[in-house]
């Protein structure tokens, strides 16, 4: 028996993995694991892969210790009945009831949220949102999405939707996205989207111009993606550097509209491209400052999430805790 | 003596008029007055200006009878402290405690909230609203508003500032707008932003496709207003048709981030424009519509406020009532 403290188990689902965890009250991870998903095989595979994960995890530790499980997943989580609804990437799954099984096997309170505002929640508990009473989180990887807190509890909106900030249009003109939208921001800054027009870019260059980015994708251009271009923006390449910082404005141009029309002024950025280097950080506030109504100016902030990987297993417990 | 019924006092503060009334518990209004504002004055002739239009209203009633006062002010009221703060065209006017002096003249409760929310409220118990838990509503005026209704109640911002979507942006590299920021939806479609616009397109025109706005406007293209664009659509000006059409598809573009980002899927549309033509309505759907998310697609309602003029009035008195 490694631990007498209470605990909850926090579980992170996405399409290829399952990360669970033995998250303490303080928020801190104690153990975790991870394992397929299964997203293939549709909707009971995966809930006895769930179910299997929080088995392993829980092997070190007393059952009448945990507090409760906490799932975060992609997908819209219903505000009347929790089920899961359409998580992209997950095969035969229009609306699940991912709860009840899990409760049946172990008998401890479970609760279910969207993976985004699962992450917002553990910004704003044990993150970089702690100091702020009402903040917008946003994550920033293959799609954007977000989580609005407010009063430090979750917005979910009327059937817990809220916070799908990706699909706010910053060119009603503009490109068309996988929504079947028109110039939302994901389809500017997600990361396909960035590697693509990257790639784009760097294609039409003379070869001396090229010379850092090849290097890091071993003169494969295909290999592009966010990390490779944050990495050619440290190593001074102008070009990388010119696109991340577009990147930035572009989404303090979403984010503005977002705080005017919430009355927010924080902003928090979690998911793979928040690790960009910290002028990307400066274009983003510089775009927001510049374009958001004056009475927020003096206020604005845009910070890096603190909680990284971990944030899905920690705000998934923080349904708990 | 008029009545013997409770009511409350809706005082609607414009920057040119003070719109006085007394509200059933119903929401039907069975008195008002109008006053000048004296904005240029300051704020003490302005609140002298409320308490001798209120004084005027009440004649005929019982002050036993009237449940307190609620005013609907341009500007942001505080959260914290209820101070009305940078009311636009009110001279010398930071922030203002407006509700004490009328306190202290009629010893009843006094609220303030901002008139976009007033309206707002008023749809929502009395007005198109009246079925829906949670709406979008959006004044289409001079300049654009909102106020947002989650489970029939405000959503006000952590500062009382929420709604504010006529400076959402749909073109990040736009129109300047007056605000500052680049490409607002009110930069498009605002009152004036739309008869100007309108009056250049005119202009560029032969004489014989100017004929019908020309005979609306007495020959001078300077008179160009929505009211005018409206009725020239109605005799079948296609230049005008298609302005607003146009006009409809920017709003609904707007909007369809707004529900994406809320999870909302109704709107409500008052103010001076929104008496356009029911073509203007189709377009704003179709263009939210064929933008917004998925799950909302179905879901998704655009309709014409009920209240008209009185919102004002009546949504104040919502605040006691």
């Amino acid at each position: 028996m490694k631990s007498k403290k209470s605990f909850a188990v926090g579980v992170d689902l996405g399409a290829t993995n399952i990360k669970t965890g033995i998250v303490e009250v303080n928020g801190s991870i104690s153990d975790q694991i991870s394992v397929e998903s299964k997203s293939d095989k549709g909707p009971p595979v995966v809930i006895q892969q769930i179910i299997f994960s929080i088995q392993e995890v829980l092997g070190k530790y007393k059952l009448r210790d945990c507090k409760g499980i906490g799932i975060g997943t992609p997908g819209v989580v219903s505000s009347t009945d929790g089920t899961v609804q359409h998580p992209p990437n997950f095969a035969n799954w229009s609306s699940v009831d991912v709860t009840k099984k899990i409760r049946q096997s172990f008998s401890v309170p479970v609760y279910v949220e969207n993976d985004a505002n699962c992450a917002a929640l553990a910004e704003s508990r044990f993150g970089a949102g702690i100091e702020f009473k009402d903040f917008l989180f946003v994550i920033w990887g293959t799609g954007i999405g977000g989580g609005i807190i407010i009063n430090r509890k979750l917005y979910r909106g009327p059937n817990g939707g809220a916070g799908e900030i990706g699909h706010l249009s910053i060119d009603y003109d503009g490109a068309a996205c996988n929504c079947g939208g028109i110039g939302c921001i994901e389809s500017y800054i997600g990361q396909r989207y960035l590697s693509q027009r990257t790639k784009e870019i760097f294609t039409t260059l003379r070869s001396g111009e090229r010379a850092i980015i090849e290097k890091l994708v071993d003169g494969n251009l295909d290999k592009i993606e966010p990390v490779i271009i944050s990495k050619a923006a440290e190593l001074g390449d102008p070009t990388a550097i010119s696109i991340l910082k577009e990147a930035g404005t572009l989404l303090g141009s979403a984010l503005a509209s977002i705080l005017n029309v919430l009355d927010l002024e924080v902003v928090v950025i979690g998911g793979g491209i928040s690790a960009a280097p910290g002028f990307v950080y400066e274009a983003i506030l510089s775009s927001v400052r510049s374009r958001v109504l004056k009475p927020h100016r003096a206020g604005v902030k845009v910070i890096r999430a603190s909680l990284g990987n971990n944030a899905g297993i920690i705000g998934a417990a923080s349904l708990v805790l």
